[in-house]
């Protein structure tokens, strides 16, 4: 745990959060700065940068205990639906991968990450394509 | 598999699309309208609505692809980052669990969800978390 870690600290109980979940793997807290109130965070408690570096041992504590903060929020705060996202490393504030579960409803006014969107060229995509299946293969 | 779901028929292969990565549980291709290029889309090939469907089982397939095309878009593609999303009901354009997994680079101009922020009144959180905790005993 690096001591200057802010949601390693969290989870260890050092530093206080307005927690709603916490067991041997993960810590879900209230975001500090919500994009809607009951903006949740969940975090791994192993101090876990980014996704590329979450073990496989990791994956269904953390989605887990995301699916059931998002089932929550929407049976206790009367969400319609759930947003749920992750920064790694470009716009991720704490170095600490942490999956954002934050409350919709129809007409909340958030335009969000979705737009705008752009197009791709003639024969854009189909390169894009390969250049990802060849990355996948190393 | 409903016969008119657009991801179960690109599951399939009945519906063309710019695939990356099709392996026993999960399909990746690219979003025809993306957020920035390489912006893929990461979906299980059984039919699952939301999160709030998703079996245990299929966590670590899919959040393990996801891992993987993120890896892949940074050293294929050269991105800093990636963004990795999933809208559930509100803002999910199709019915039929989807993960954004979008390349980002410091200075893209992606504003995105994160603004503005809205803040708790006093004693809110508090009974916010509390709400929520409350909901996740059920």
């Amino acid at each position: 745990m690096p001591d200057d870690c802010l949601f390693c600290r969290i989870a260890a109980g050092v530093t206080d959060a307005h927690l709603v979940l916490k067991d041997e793997h993960v810590v879900g807290f209230l975001d500090v700065r919500p994009v809607f109130k009951g903006h949740v965070l969940v975090v791994p408690r192993q101090h876990v940068v980014t996704l590329a570096d979450l073990p496989d041992g990791l994956m269904v504590p953390l989605l887990g205990a995301v699916k059931r903060v998002g089932n929550a929020i929407i049976s206790g705060l009367g969400a319609q639906g759930t947003f749920v996202a992750m920064n790694n490393v470009v716009s991720q504030s704490v170095a600490h991968l942490h999956v954002h579960v934050v409350p919709r409803t129809k007409g909340d006014g958030l335009r969000g990450f979705f737009w705008p969107r752009t197009k791709y060229a003639e024969g854009e995509a189909e390169q894009c394509a390969l250049t990802i299946r060849e990355a996948l293969q190393h």
